[in-house]
């Protein structure tokens, strides 16, 4: 059952030779979420060999260039390799004049149907569920209109423990109610307790995407104990004026919040085309917080499964 | 006297992950000509050394994703670059609003100047001049209105014989006219013919860019003896029909009409994603032409200069 972050691109506005424009990948047992989408992100995706088949929801946090401009193309290559399943875009509402304008010449009926989302800036909100996932938006201070993402796993059923299922000889009919919960009474009328018959499962995994912004402490509320939190991490304490200036984070503020917020696992990413090495970047974070890593592309970041945590 | 060809894409429509969408750039005496500007050539400028800030002119052959998807992303990054010279690109004339309206929120005051110049599709053209070389765009049948491109570098002055100025004493002041053609003529009236004072100087270079199209043998007249043509190879034999229906070209057939244009050197490019090793294609192409190459990415194909030829 994977749950992992694979970084398509750690660069911020301008790639360098070895960094490419924002992109990121949230596989959940093998559907993959695409997380914004610079130029790029279709050579990188084929590159680590992620098929485009398996992506039916694409998010994209804000309308600068380095997060979207990759995505006309990929469109285009998924009419050319004749998907016809949907593909639902939740975006800045602008977004789609910008990419239906470049698929005009396209002939209708070779084009798959592709859902624009509106997202909302103003207040957090629920935006997507599906078997697997849960998917919330929330407001972030860039220089333009900018969500960020939460994505947390679906609640799973409880785990039956055999032994007391073959014990008290439950028929298989009264084990969906189990799983899900109840008590189980016996043709005798005894009430055999939930939790004598299962145990708790895996804990629902959870992944938090900042996207670009400008420090936000407050914003440790709603990261709270996340499985694995994406912040960019623009610049270093050297250009931390240049980072209030275009409202970017520099990676020991990164760090703070995630500290702060109590997450299990920080990758920081988006750097700016300054830095050749990034050394200073990582030592500043991990002086507020141990655990966090750089991002490096072609990385997969993995959540376990906690398994019968009770 | 640099003249040479960098492929910085060899694909077609769909990229894989080694090879990437349509770009090339044309580099006379340290300035670039980009022609065609997939998705990823910026990455793939950084990444072959190839600075920005020399590329002053672009070529769009027609309004393909694979052949102008990165150009939004170009633009971007030389404007954050700071660039403020201007550039100009020859494009149809569609490509102009798909642009600017992706550049929309970005404040006047970092905005360089981009002036876009619409091809014409009726006939053959000289569309742009300057010290280096002279451009000639030309039709040819495309899905969409498409043209190629001839790049002719500008005559060169006669080389002088040093020798020979020494001998007849010829003042500086002479020497722009015996350059330019002129016979000398001495202090007692002598006529010194132009043909004892110079040597004709190396042959212009030129290059030739095919763009997507279908077989047309009767380019050869138009490509008459190019030094370098570049021709798209999207297919082999084995999709001799494919090619015809889709507006495209097999190898097979640009190596002949190279072979009957007399061109110099071949490269060809623009190949399927359908193949996975392009030996096929290489082996048909010099059966009809033995200079034939097939492009690979990063590589330099250079004319050399041919000095004093007569």
């Amino acid at each position: 059952m994977e749950f992992s972050l694979t970084v398509l691109g750690s660069s911020s506005a301008l790639p360098t030779a070895t960094r490419h424009p924002s992109a990121h990948v949230l596989n959940v047992n093998e559907k993959y979420y695409l997380i914004d989408c610079g130029e790029g992100t279709q050579m990188q995706l084929r590159k680590y060999r992620f098929r485009f088949q398996r992506i039916d929801h694409i998010f994209i946090s804000h309308l600068h260039g380095d997060h979207y401009f990759g995505l006309v193309g990929l469109l285009t290559s998924m009419i050319l390799l004749g998907r016809n399943k949907p593909l639902t875009i939740f975006a800045p509402a602008d977004l789609e004049a910008l990419i239906e304008s470049q698929l005009e010449g396209i002939p209708a009926k070779h084009r798959f149907e592709v859902c624009y989302i509106p997202l909302d800036f103003t207040q957090p909100q629920i935006i997507h569920e599906d078997k697997r996932v849960t998917v919330q938006s929330f407001p972030v201070q860039h220089r333009v209109p900018t969500c960020g993402f939460i994505f947390r796993e679906q609640p799973r059923l409880r785990n039956v423990r055999k032994p007391a299922l073959v014990a008290y000889e439950i028929p298989l009919l009264a084990i969906p109610g189990i799983k899900a919960g109840k008590d189980y009474i016996t043709p005798d009328g005894e009430v055999i307790p939930n939790d004598q018959l299962t145990v708790d499962p895996p804990n629902p995994r959870s992944f938090a995407y900042s996207a670009d912004t400008q420090y936000l402490p407050e914003l440790a509320d709603m990261l709270r104990e996340v499985d694995l939190l994406y912040h960019e991490a623009t610049f270093g304490d050297d250009l931390l004026e240049r980072a209030q200036k275009t409202r970017h984070t520099t990676a020991r503020q990164a760090a703070s919040l995630a500290k702060a917020a109590g997450v299990k696992q920080l990758v920081l990413g988006h750097f700016s085309a300054r830095y050749k090495t990034l050394e200073k970047l990582e030592q500043e974070a991990k002086e507020e917080f141990a655990e966090a890593q750089l991002a490096v592309e072609g990385t997969t970041y993995s959540v376990a499964l906690e398994t019968f945590k009770k």
